[in-house]
């Protein structure tokens, strides 16, 4: 390490420590061939010396690279500090990355107006790709990563189609079996005996949220199955508010209602507060379903019967995708899909 | 924006629609002067017209900027997300970087082993400046922020002395003051006629946790307090199990403890645990203070009595002295100590 507060050592004084040329140290430096290994080992020496730490704005312009990675969430950070899913998507990612020597950078989305800024910091050469997730159909930061030539790996499949018509250039993403997970969730219902299951969806602009609700219908689509009823569904936002208000307002049209099926466990836990709140008993009265399988639903009251996803999982194979192709560019990789398990517990 | 997908404009097809030069074009993108109005506004609207977006690599080599500013907590992604401290304090940050147009890049700390990657990011020329907060005082972030020269404010005193020797070259960070705050919380409890009051510190490698353990040495070092007692002082590491323990811990080593101040607000509810698990009464048999004043607080059974610190606006302080020192590099800012304040609730 170089002395706090001193002067910043420069390529040329690696240089002279070491008696080679600026060009020599460069190419050390950044990893070029062609010097040989008692040079190497005496540019070495001098950069541990001096502690010198290359510029990576002037480094970048020659090898590209830049040893970061941006994930990018696009929610507000209040979002994101309240729903354990992102902070075990995260921990995930943290760990491959940091086994790959890779620096994370968390990037949130607080409105629509940081997109600009966001792609422009994307399309700087500040990072050598990006992990997103949690988009919405409306999002612009997939378009910009596209336009920008970013490598870029998708948390949940973007409900985008390239335009480039490129072979194999088409989104890399990792996602669970949510239309699969959902029929779990309301088959096991039905064999339970319950007839009139509502379900509490996510924001229906995030292909996870549509993919679920699709999942419920298709299992309600059975010959035995009851008939479908659009006053039984309703839109929680993915947050436990947002699940308190939906379980209410299905209770207000549906008041015989005799499970839920909520599409995340967040909205589940609120769900639960509000049938409390009405003196419904759970699951004697109404069963509950949540997803996710975080933390929230074994410590719920009663414990939730949920559709488990690896989210951890999830955001170490992301991780592992994007480092792949920063390694070789040129090899074409394919979405990965993880599969979705119900967990029986006591509150359906 | 540009077509995504399509090849990325250069500063050359620039050039080229606006009729002007290279050299035009860059002086007008990096905001250098002597470029007339209208040809300014020719360049403009060439940059709208293809989506131009400058490489920021090449870009900083001239101007310097990224527009973008690193938040370093050093601390694991795990303590992070279940803190609301830290939520509270990015919160503030985020919103006073989003009004200056100016990127939050999130960086954690998850080892030892990661000092150097985040340093060398620092360094190497992708952000304009750094907020640290939550650093220990083995940590070399501060020294090797200080070695490459990145202008830095701290959330808390850093345990760090400067020894470049220039004047008005002091860290510059934002804290409360934690010393006044833990007095203010053990007169209370003296007050209420509390003889046997313990404390349950956070790390004391934190200057945050060591202030506060001098204010509540201070307040007990009067006339009329009682003797202080070395087995009343447990670590409570600032987590609520570390609260927990803590707590435990100090009822086995003095069985008559009649006030325990818990150095944050999560370990006062980890206190409160224990306390409820070992049927003591709160606040007849034992009070409890807590510090923070964040959303556990007001929750908590009871709700806690416990010193305010404004957290939210700290973090928009600490943003703003950045901000300030980018702007006008030369003029020398002073660290801001915001006051603590006693709020009292049900716990003690």
């Amino acid at each position: 390490m170089s002395v706090p507060g001193g002067p910043r050592p420069t390529l040329e004084a690696v240089a002279a420590l070491a008696g080679v040329s600026r060009a020599t140290v460069s190419r050390v430096v950044n990893g070029g061939t062609g010097v040989r290994t008692e040079i190497r080992e005496k540019v070495r020496q001098a950069v541990d010396e001096l502690g010198y730490v290359p510029n990576s704005a002037a480094r970048s312009l020659v090898t590209r690279r830049t040893g970061a990675v941006a994930v990018v969430i696009a929610e507000p950070e209040t979002r994101v500090f309240s729903d354990p899913f992102f902070a075990q998507q995260l921990r995930g990612i943290g760990r491959e990355l940091a086994a790959a020597d890779t620096q994370l950078l968390l990037l949130m989305v607080e409105s629509d107006r940081d997109h600009e800024r966001i792609g422009r910091y994307l399309a700087g050469g500040h990072v050598d790709g990006a992990l997103m997730f949690s988009l919405h159909r409306a999002d612009p930061l997939p378009a910009m990563a596209g336009a920008s030539g970013l490598p870029t790996v998708f948390g949940g499949r973007p409900d985008w189609t390239d335009t480039t018509g490129r072979a194999g250039a088409g989104p890399l993403y990792v996602d669970t079996d949510n239309r699969d997970g959902a029929r779990q969730a309301v088959r096991h219902l039905l064999s339970r005996g319950r007839r009139r299951i509502a379900v509490i969806t996510g924001p229906l602009d995030q292909t996870s949220a549509q993919d679920r609700l699709d999942g419920y219908r298709e299992a309600l689509d059975g010959p035995d199955a009851p008939a479908a009823d659009e006053r039984l569904v309703a839109d929680g936002g993915f947050t436990a508010e947002g699940g308190e208000q939906a379980m209410a307002a299905l209770l207000d049209a549906v008041p015989d209602l005799d499970a839920v099926f909520a599409c995340s466990d967040l909205m589940a836990t609120g769900a639960l507060r509000t049938l409390r709140a009405r003196g419904r008993r759970v699951p004697q009265d109404v069963a509950v379903v949540g997803y996710d399988d975080l933390a929230p639903a074994a410590w719920a009251d009663p414990p939730l019967t949920t559709v488990r996803q690896d989210v951890e999982g999830m955001g170490r194979i992301m991780a592992r995708l994007l480092l792949r192709r920063l390694a070789a560019p040129g090899i074409p990789l394919s979405p990965v899909i993880t599969p979705a398990e119900l967990v029986v517990r006591e509150s359906g």
